[in-house]
């Protein structure tokens, strides 16, 4: 099952997506919890799943006319895992972590799939990332690795835009990978169970403007997502819609020679095999 | 003018508080915003102060019989500065920072004034942080430090408990920051027309039990509170009720011989001349 949110009258609404056509779920049970957290804390999906099985015709609307939003339009966490891919930490000459390296980021620095991601006034070096996010369904608070998946209900992908130059003012990560609107989650959100266990084995690429600028696979991950829901969980709750992004493969733009930049007028497409691509084009901030 | 949040029927409710009593705002109005980042985006101090005035002797409850929230009790960013005290920054050998360190903490991390901090299973090396917080009231974006005060409505106080194995695993603070129940707000945010000009000149202290552990003066701090929203509000909106901790003077337990580290049992209290104490009983997770 695919989940999204779009925007409907100015407010982010839940739907499924299948085909070329997404099921307004507001439109369903105007009752509903309007934002997925809610919804997967309530941990009815099967429930979900019904509803779309027997949804009459009218409330499946043609995809093309919504405009999308987060997935999850306000994630209680937002956790990314840094220097994840063996590849990734080597070309960007960082000793291996022993240990997951988790940072935040605050919900002003995504955008949904298709909406402009801002390069900021005050940075040039401006990179991506392609990465696969794990979506928390069930509450997890010292899980072990063993169990962790039970309570990942999903995976999306995430643009992990970063501004190189702040990311490494006084060696934390925080600001350089804050700039609002400086990456993207979505489009949507692939169950757990259309995927491979933990979401192994996918391709993970992305292209600039049509040109592939990194490939690898989430075999690659040092740190797999039960290990990294758990490093996580070991630390703090996990709540119903947290994201856990997963770090990306090599070839970004700051490991080049010369370095490659996103500018205005760039396309930035992240693919993760079997979940979607998410896009963005890139603006100057106004 | 004193603004805290209480819990009513299980639910945080703003308050004003002056001497022994607190002003309910919900009962003055059913209508008004239960949360202070909502009051706060809505500018109307002035209103409140007016209400507050005018409000009738029953809507002020005995301050004893309220269990505090926190003052903000969804802030939508919290920011932490490191290193922004000179003598901490010596007294643990880290190099001084040439630009605002931030990094963020999780709702989930903090607890009211007078709730139990929670020392985890997963280490004992658990230590306090007295710090002073600016509390955003008007959006700021982009905003040069000779306007940044007009954007703090107030400041208060915040325990910046760290787990200091976990802060140093990866070199990213953002686990060792935010375990679950391990630091606290409050107890009040104190507008800034009650305190000097961005709150210098304050003293600043913690107690262990009832000795003195940190002591020093926000004075000492390298980023003032306005370079501060500045630094951040370069990269990020900083939305109403968005609050940034500043820092720790020196005393912390890591930079002791032997260290001394919270253990269930103690009690620590944070200090911050003009604003208050905060105060909380260290427990173990159950």
């Amino acid at each position: 099952m695919r989940l999204l949110s779009f925007d409907k009258n100015g407010r982010p609404t839940p739907g499924i997506a299948r085909d070329d056509r997404v099921l307004d779920l507001s439109a369903l049970d105007p009752e509903m919890p309007r934002d997925w957290a809610t919804l997967l804390a309530e941990d009815n999906l099967e429930r979900l799943r019904a509803l779309a099985e027997h949804a009459p015709a009218e409330h499946w609307v043609p995809r093309d006319g919504v405009k999308l939003a987060l997935p999850i339009p306000d994630p209680p966490k937002i956790l990314c895992a840094g220097l994840n891919y063996l590849s990734h930490a080597r070309e960007v000459g960082m000793e291996l972590p022993r240990h997951p390296i988790l940072f935040a980021r605050y919900k002003s620095s995504l955008v949904a799939d298709g909406a402009p991601l801002v390069r900021p006034a005050a940075s040039e070096k401006y990179d991506y990332e392609s990465e696969l996010v794990a979506v928390i369904g069930r509450a997890a608070r010292n899980v072990p690795a063993s169990r962790a998946l039970d309570h990942v209900i999903g995976y999306s992908i995430l643009n992990d835009g970063s501004l190189r130059d702040f990311q490494k003012k006084g060696g934390q990560w925080t600001l350089g990978k804050n700039f609002d609107r400086s990456g993207s989650f979505g489009p949507e959100i692939v169950t757990a169970d259309g995927l491979p266990d933990g979401a192994r084995g996918l391709r993970i690429s992305a292209t600039l403007n049509g040109e592939t600028v990194q490939d690898g696979t989430t075999d690659d991950l040092i740190f797999d997502v039960a290990t990294l829901v758990e490093a996580a969980s070991e630390v703090m709750t996990l709540e119903p819609g947290t994201i856990i992004a997963t770090g990306t493969p090599p070839g970004v733009g700051m490991a080049r020679t010369p370095p490659l930049w996103l500018k205005p007028g760039d396309t930035i497409a992240c693919t993760v095999q079997g979940i979607g691509t998410l896009e963005n084009a890139v603006v100057a901030e106004s």
